[in-house]
């Protein structure tokens, strides 16, 4: 069964170049920074944390598929993904914890095949728009809601 | 000119019917309950926080204006407007500060009409799918976004 | 609670001219001969009727909320706002009453815009294009379903 | 010539099943307990009905077109050949009296397929969403229309 | 086999009420006149006509099928059905002889769900906008292929 | 009530031209040659079979009404009117026993017109593109399932 | 009777904050200007013009039906009320005289949703792009046009 | 004023390549034969001929525009004009005698953005599929026309 | 270099029927008239005006392009190649100078093709349905606006 | 060479959770039970069996583009990749041999992004909605389709 | 018959004005300085040049049409005419030489309207994005293409 | 830093099967054939050229994201991916060398769903319908940009 407090911290193709990739659009954190500013809060909130980032749409379904097993919660930024990947659609279905979706940037201010998300139709919340932080308040949103069963 | 530290908390049409209406929608919480909620955890922040709530797309868009000159983050959760106020969008347009968007369901689950928001052009962030907590996270989003500037 | 025997009816934008705007289209009746007709009508049925008009989409949406403790069904033509308000749809799918849509013309004869009613998505039943005896049938029809339960 | 008091009742494929097929969506009235109810509201109002069901359209097409000489007014639910008889639809065109369509749901919260109806292009009145009291509401409205003639 | 000179002439739903229905738009020439003058037509140009009507889809399609064996050409007007009705084109398109579509109106200036036509993706060729004449045309266009060919 | 084992085998419009018309779309088996070989694979399973063929849509709704008493199982190849009919789907929607679609060829590789099925909104199981057999395999799905029933 | 020569000026939402919203678009003339400009134009072309801005739809609603009485011609700006008011059209059509909107931004030079107005299918004329002057060309265009008349 | 029994005959872009373009599609018939046997048809039926062609838009628009004083009918093939020319559309627009618009081949079993013609909009009938003959059709339709009036 | 105060009224195909084509859409005013009024008005305004029309995209394409050496300003009504012209669009978007798009009509209330124009996304302004004091207003906003830089 | 007996059967993504996974939509069997049995069914039809699943695009593409040189048919449930994979299109477009595919549920009854597949332009045929003995009658179809041929 | 080794070079509307129309999309180079070039790689190709340009639409399909006689193959950049002219894809389709269309920019980073290209349907090959250059490596391609005929 | 000189070559999905998948669509050079013709010309230009291959769009987007750093320039037949893959696309956004998009066919020419490239979002150029040649047009594109810099 899933562990209460763990959280899996997902990050699809191309945020591995955080910080380097078009900083007006995506700001100039990396993933690195982002990812350990997630433990550190996670561990403020009581939580654990793994991440894990792919430029592999299989390899994200196959770590969704596992998640079942062993997260309580997935805060997942999709990245490309969001709008072509029914297979993570699928994945994200099966699985039954808490699932927050984070964009660093508001997708809807941008070019029109990024407004839809696949990963929407399955998600429990979505936080965009609000850069590098908006992976803290995920976390936050994640430790609210497991508070709130607990 | 703006007060460096005051939120203006907007809420839209019907919202006034938060925890009566369709609760398996919205939550059981009431307006005022996260209206209160919301004082409480501005204060926490460090933040000043004035709330409205109204029916009247015409009476939103005076508010607006209005914040241009007294606050300096705007939390708008703006209900059915969302789908429908191109005004809304271009008072939002003229105001400098930051724009928050809530929404207590995750829009995108809902029907067709409901997936696409005008104001969604003009918001800095987007929280959707959390619930009343949704609010408390864009408090945190705007102090975040104040510290890093102040 | 909810008067078991009152019907609300409300017109909305630019009814309050009937009888004098395109006669073609809407007939020479007043609304307020329409709204004396419906008051006689709903007497003669047993019912109590209140009617109110208004050219603002917040009032219409106000005061549906406000039937909602008050009065058993509304009766509602909602002119142009049946295109273009989700909030006047919100507000009816927070009411738990009979709803009867009333169009004058028959709208799908009309221009496209036209065609697609948000109200209806929200209705019980739907009158349209048989003019102002149109309100007197919905009267009807509110009578016969407050009968079958009572 | 019609005849000026004379009203044709058709019901289109499928609703000789009413009554049995989908309860929840047709209510549990049969066609023959409608065609009866129908000839007695008629009756008191001064008229007299025939009533015809076909699933065939081209029947339709010849009822209606018959209907020309004998009836001054049709009352006519369509069922599922609203959404698709053009042929139907000309059929009407041709017929000079008056034309009411019922449908026992409200269209518009079904199917998208369903919310087209090319009956309502050649309809004077549509009545929708009352269930079979519907069909005496558009008995009430013709009877309206011819008297306001006669 | 097919006999080498003989035009079956088709005509769908409601085209037995030319002359009478809408004047306007199709004429006061009679369904009876048009066929007279056909098999005047045809007889000068040594072809055998055979004529009928009907507004079965059903009885159109066995037709079509039957004019296998026996029909050189079909000359149709398929009235409504033209819009509707994949079971005519795909009875048509078993069938290897010539087909003329005629229409008595220039669809293209009336309603846009007039503008598609099935049969025409079946036909050899298509004339429409002339009136009762279009049909003489039609089948001198089938006198000119059939000696062309003989 | 309905006989457990039997079966109603349903072809539409032009399937019985089937051999003759555009064998290399359809294949050269006839439609005789198929319902023998229904009945044998039929009696094989321990079903019984009722083989019928129209090109009238409205035959064909009256059969499938009739078949909610005495078939436990509908097997149909719609031909065209997959595509256009919706009183076909009606009537397929108060059947309450297993409904498996069959098309010979694969209707996706067709024309764009003969992607959508009405039918398919109402089947069990859908299987195409395997020519005559499809039949036989749509016979041992139905055995499949009432064995598991039985 | 309306007077002759008197003229409504009515703008709408967001247009009080002209020459401090976004003055790369709309200039940086305030709309106190405007109206103090056009009333001098006014007056040079021996009209009398009333000047009103309002970001209420309802309101806006209800001057152009007063107008009936009382005004010669309407001179507008609907501002973000041209893409989204069915209201203000309909009240518009209800209008007998002279219609001329005004833009001050070429809208078909801006996002895809401004580029349809509801306003100009009730509208006489259109003077869009050319800034505050705009509004005197459509002073002039209705002096000319009563000018014709008188 | 326009001669009562003259005819102008105009080809459209490419159409001076016939017989050596795409023969399969468009028949092996020179432009020279077919303005021939149109001439000689013509005067068979007491018509005078002027027959033209050109790749330019412009001059066609102009011929057209000539044509109002001149000629009592137009037999156009616009060629690909006939998908993309509007400037064509409004000149015969401004023409009152007959237009007969003629196609070689079926333009409905062709690419879909030759299924629209322009030039249809203002046809009086039109002719297609039928290869060179159709301008013979076409003639004839315009001298019963003619003849219908004289 | 261009003249600082010459205007270039160019008219595009058909205009140069105006006054005798389709009256009751394009007023009664010849294109000379209206070349000869604006002439005047030019020299009332201080400016200077060369005026010509063409049948042909390729001319008027040419005669943009030389404009860029001559003239100020460019008044322009694009008839139909508003709608079609992609060639006009790139000439006009070389040219620096002021380009005020007139059209007689108001084309939003004509036929949904005419809706959409090329040149408007060009143009600096756009004056539509004034009829023929529509160029007028457009030389004054050439005025206006060289008068302003000047 | 391909061998003439074997087939390939291909799971796409999420299929490995099959019996878990959504259980009211794709049923409780699990991937290696519907496995066992195709390869008992495959021994009884004569035929061999390899059976493989994954997560990844890329690695369905280079198992498909393998089976050209050994296997006689793929009887494939491509999951997910039905709705987004050109590629896995292509790769079966290279290969020559029979193609089945399969769907445990009724794609079409579900939502509208999963109505279209890919893959079937490239199928032989199509299975659907029939639950594991789907692929069953898939090794049927494909051994009675060897048979014809051997 | 065409010359083996003869290129028409064919510039559309606007291509005149290059190395003066908006640089920053097209580059500084001139049309002659382009023609020379291109004079002088064919030269080096082993192939002979004709260069022309034209604004007038029919005056390129008359270019093309002759070419089918003198020239092996054509590269063209139709400018505008890409996205509008039905007739130069047809006067292309009757070309039997190799097609190669050049853009100096790559439309698809340009408006949507220019994403589609009428003259892409009957081209051989298309090079873009690559400015002046592109026409050099067109050469090449033709060059390539006739010598592994030749 | 790049290497000033050196050149990725990537083919996508099913590129490794160049020379024996359709032939008649993409010729019979295989893809050793193809890098080994690019080196070779790629070393006639003064170019190192690195060739891959991959069928996964993860690898693919990792090769991307690992040329920053070591070439100048990426010559890319996406394949499949062209037409789904946003991740690609992002990874060439975050690429700041030449890049030029490379398809075998003119892919104008194909199904629809081929005719869009998110590839040509990001590409500086695009050659396409010229075969393999196609890619040595390429290099010598990216030789033409590179000597232009250095």
């Amino acid at each position: 069964m899933a562990d209460g407090r763990s959280v899996l911290l997902l990050n699809g193709p191309n945020l591995n170049l955080l910080g380097t990739r078009e900083p007006e659009v995506y700001g100039s954190t990396t993933l690195a920074e982002i990812e350990a500013a997630c433990a550190e809060r996670a561990g403020a909130l009581g939580l654990t944390l793994e991440a894990r980032q792919s430029n592999h749409e299989g390899e994200l379904v196959s770590w969704i598929q596992e998640a079942r097993k062993s997260h309580a919660a997935i805060v997942m930024n999709p990245g490309a993904f969001s709008h072509t990947s029914v297979a993570i659609l699928d994945a994200l279905q099966t699985y039954e914890g808490i699932i927050v979706e984070v964009h660093l940037s508001n997708i809807h201010r941008r070019e029109s095949f990024r407004h839809h998300s696949y990963v929407s139709l399955a998600a429990t919340g979505i936080i965009m728009g609000l850069g590098a932080p908006g992976y803290l308040l995920a976390l936050e949103a994640v430790a609210e809601r497991l508070g709130s069963r607990g």
